[in-house]
């Protein structure tokens, strides 16, 4: 750490998260004024109706633990048809009980499907003491089956429109972020970052 | 209102869930010393791991705005073959998008079944400045379609151990509340508000 450099926090539990981060972050010019380093504060994570509500509470829920800018990411896959939405918030709870499979079962003989993913970044930054929300968002549809074994998540059975034949699990990082919610949503905070250091 | 009557409240946004309570209360003899009465003061629930962990959470995020004894009610549908568990505490909000037809589709040729309900009272108590837990429990299997129209929520597909040919939407409230997991836990709850006079 060169003494320009100051602590930038990722609270997260995800290892996957941590390092699909990471690969952004190293891409931009910020590394020499940050360094990012994941935290396991632990934040209090609520039902709630969006992926934004989700991460509003959960940075405020930690703001007198930390000293440092620091930041939290929530995202959600939405099968929004047939599913209504599900699993939406609860997608990493439902992923780990259900898996890819289950989404797969509940969709089968329904028709046209349409999903999306929804990344949202809530950035305490501590130059400026403020709360800062950055979002991204991607739509698609569902495989038929799973394929690919890149990314994490929902990603093998999900299709964005921008690649009609890949799934995000069968294209490289570097691919994925490109199009990504999370890679949307990171690209804006790393604008912010770079206009106000 | 006599004047021996207490306040006591029931926070809640589920009028079906009030009523089957409300039926309950009535048949004990506490009514001449509390009025049952709902509240909309809206707690935090928390995505947790267990129904308790969101009742004991919801009834300390609201301490400081009540000034009455009064307590939360927090109810899980568990499908533990073969879905580990799901919805378990995020029963409600699958009802709503997946309804008891998803939970069908997804055991659908997965062979035996094995399902519980669970329900956790939080109670704040006032003359003593204390939060006690009461808990529910009813284990039974899942119905092969939709059966019966009484009761809520998951009761069409739920049959429990105790009356191997029905669904909890196949028995009255009277019946439903004597096994129940909600029975359960109020009946323990009504025990200790009555030693507790």
């Amino acid at each position: 750490m060169n003494e320009d450099q100051k602590y930038l926090y990722f609270l997260t539990g995800n290892f996957n998260k941590f390092n699909e981060v990471l690969e952004i972050f190293n891409k931009s010019k910020l590394t020499q004024y940050y360094l990012l380093t994941p935290s396991r504060t632990e934040p209090i994570e609520i039902q709630a109706n969006s992926v934004r509500e989700v991460a509003e509470f959960k940075i405020n829920s930690v703001l007198d633990q930390m000293n440092d800018s620091f930041f939290v990411e929530d995202a959600g896959f939405f099968v929004d048809e047939p599913l209504y939405g599900f699993p939406g918030v609860y997608s990493s709870y439902v992923l780990t009980v259900l898996g890819n499979e289950g989404i797969l079962k509940l969709v089968e003989g329904e028709g046209e499907t349409k999903a999306h993913f929804e990344s949202v970044i809530a950035l305490y930054f501590k130059p400026t003491d403020e709360i800062k929300i950055f979002e991204g968002k991607v739509e698609g549809t569902l495989a038929k089956k799973l394929r690919g074994d890149k990314g994490f998540g929902f990603d093998p059975i999900f299709i964005p429109n921008e690649l009609p034949d890949k799934t995000f699990s069968e294209i490289s990082a570097e691919e994925k972020n490109k199009i990504s919610h999370r890679g949307q949503a990171f690209s804006k905070l790393i604008d912010f970052l770079k206009e106000n250091i």
